[in-house]
């Protein structure tokens, strides 16, 4: 039994209890799921179906490229259903023979000007849309990372390592000058390295633009690491997985307020990576960074982290929010990335990823702050 | 009055005549839409909130970054709302002094669960979730594209046409042997220029590859433009707007079939482009195309082709489907793109953007089928 065959199986197993006959997935551009990946290997623009009764249909845009990367019990191209979801939904609940009246779940993201369509055109079927549906077992299930994603996650975070080293020996040494070569290295360094390519847009953002989140553009000709805080935040994508990392430059002088920001944003990651463990609060890990800015009256303005995966943001999340009820479990896979910003000073960000097992964290990637 | 005044005042006049008290617009992960950035100059992750009233509120997820690109009348941070779409919305009717009551649109994106709760927790305004509301008016309006963007897209023309004229040199030089190689090109030559980058995942499809629409991965460390049928998309983005083309590279010797591909595809692309002019339904130009595939008993499978702006794809759409309506109109800046892709054979697209203007289509691109 493949990997995908066991990942659809633990949905099949919900579907039952949840009396739910069929579900829809859908990865297309704009609604980018990448559950369609995880159980069938397509990587990306597709209807996928799950019956009950335990079987699969994909609808390709593309079916070249399904005969290539996807294992899926019934392959029906996009064009025989005129390109229509709907109609898809309607031949998948045919080929399954799905009795009238049963409840058949959408994607949750779904618009409000969709689900009316689907309600209309296939009220045959009770159309269910619902955050905690089948969809949501889904992303909690891609949480946790299977054998098979753990050792991936190992390799891309080799890989990433490498990549850090070379970066960090040839920045320093003034032969990476330009934001736009730092960005060029990463790419052609992963992509020999076997990798898919980046997970993201590389983030590279000089001393006189690192003071935003996420600098804008991304990157430009201007220099890289000059005196000062530089930003530089990327990940590599590896058999569809994505690492994420965030290196700071720091070359001197540095003016107290910089060091002050850099000395705050590790003990903070070094807090948050001490309280890593099996049931923890992630809210309760993204709470304890806040102080410690908040004790230097400064304030963080994003999340502490978030889960990596087929994704570059999923579950869990670890933020301040109330409502995040998220809990650490051995195989999830998680970046930790507390960071400062300021107009003035500039900005600083230093960002791991995580794999929790049973024995603890093991930190996959090695990125820090490089003082030079 | 700055082009973004006179955008948003496009927008006044019709939220005025529809009775839209309040509108707001959404720009982020996952439900991206550039109308922010198309009247307000912030480059993406924002809300915005016009009233009918000629007053505009933006809320950036950056301030920093609000404060050196955006033009609005007021700007607060979305962390003054806790984050939450809804409080932003309380907080801009409070401020733009919204009658109770009154009718307020959010994006027709918006997910049926979380139009839910707007209605649950916004439930004193009168919710609406349209397709043809505020937001199809702003899409309907980005597709005619005033004289700053004409200027803007001349200009990104150009530089496109550059580069295409040093890939076609350095390719079948052998100067660029690899598919990474052409991409990381591309990136380089086009930041030079000024670019802020490539509009999307540049596709460098070697004749093993080619037969796939959208090659998977978009490039890797294999050879480009061997013997046989290579394709290479990518688009340049210059002051947010990107450009859109495909070369193919058709490397002797060529079998008859390919031969056959290459002067079917161009034939398709002249026909298409003799059928450009002011008030001609994209319909029937995409149904001239299908036609010409047709009759040599082939068939393209994907869409003629599409609107460009600060969306890599956007209005007008040219597509066979009956359900397409959309017209050619002065302003209007598109792609046309026909291709034939076969699992033996390999792959082949020819595309360009262009400019409809009082007196006919103007080429923005240069973009060819090169045989060497």
């Amino acid at each position: 039994m493949s990997a995908y065959d066991e990942r659809r199986k633990k949905l099949y197993e919900w579907m039952v209890n949840e009396r739910i006959a069929m579900v829809m997935f859908e990865d297309t551009e704009g609604r980018r799921d990448p559950a369609i990946r995880w159980m069938t290997g397509q990587p990306s623009d597709a209807l996928l179906f799950l019956s009950a009764e335990g079987k699969s249909l994909l609808v390709p845009w593309d079916a070249n490229m399904a005969a290539v990367y996807a294992q899926a019990d019934v392959v029906i191209p996009y064009g025989e259903f005129e390109r229509r979801s709907v109609k898809a939904l309607q031949g998948a609940a045919a080929l399954f023979k799905i009795p009238l009246g049963s409840r058949v779940e959408i994607p949750p993201v779904t618009s409000y000007t969709n689900f009316l369509k689907y309600v209309g055109d296939a009220g045959e079927y009770d159309i269910l849309c619902r955050n905690s549906g089948t969809h949501g077992e889904a992303e909690s299930l891609r949480a946790i990372k299977d054998e098979e994603e753990q050792e991936i996650y190992r390799k891309a975070g080799g890989i990433t390592n490498e990549i850090i080293d070379l970066l960090e020996n040839n920045i320093t040494a003034g032969r990476i000058p330009t934001e736009i070569d730092v960005v060029l290295f990463i790419e052609a360094e992963c992509r020999k390295r076997g990798c898919e390519g980046t997970g993201f847009e590389t983030l590279a953002a000089g001393a006189g633009r690192s003071f935003g989140i996420h600098a804008f553009p991304a990157y430009t000709a201007e220099p890289f690491a000059g005196p000062g805080l530089s930003i530089l935040d990327f990940g590599l994508k590896y058999r569809g997985y994505t690492t994420d990392v965030t290196l700071s430059f720091a070359k001197a002088p540095l003016s107290p307020a910089q060091e002050k920001m850099l000395s705050l944003t590790e003990k903070a990651y070094e807090k948050a990576l001490s309280m890593v463990k099996d049931g923890v609060y992630t809210r309760e890990i993204s709470l304890a960074a806040d102080a410690i800015f908040g004790k230097a009256r400064k304030a963080m303005p994003h999340a502490l982290g978030h889960g990596i995966g087929l994704e570059a943001h999923e579950a869990p999340y670890l933020r301040s929010r109330q409502d995040n009820t998220w809990q650490l479990r051995p195989g999830m896979v998680f970046t930790l990335e507390p960071g400062l910003y300021d107009p003035v000073h500039g900005g600083c960000r230093l960002e791991n990823d995580i794999l929790l097992t049973e024995s603890g964290p093991e930190l996959l990637t090695k990125a820090r702050i490089i003082r030079f």
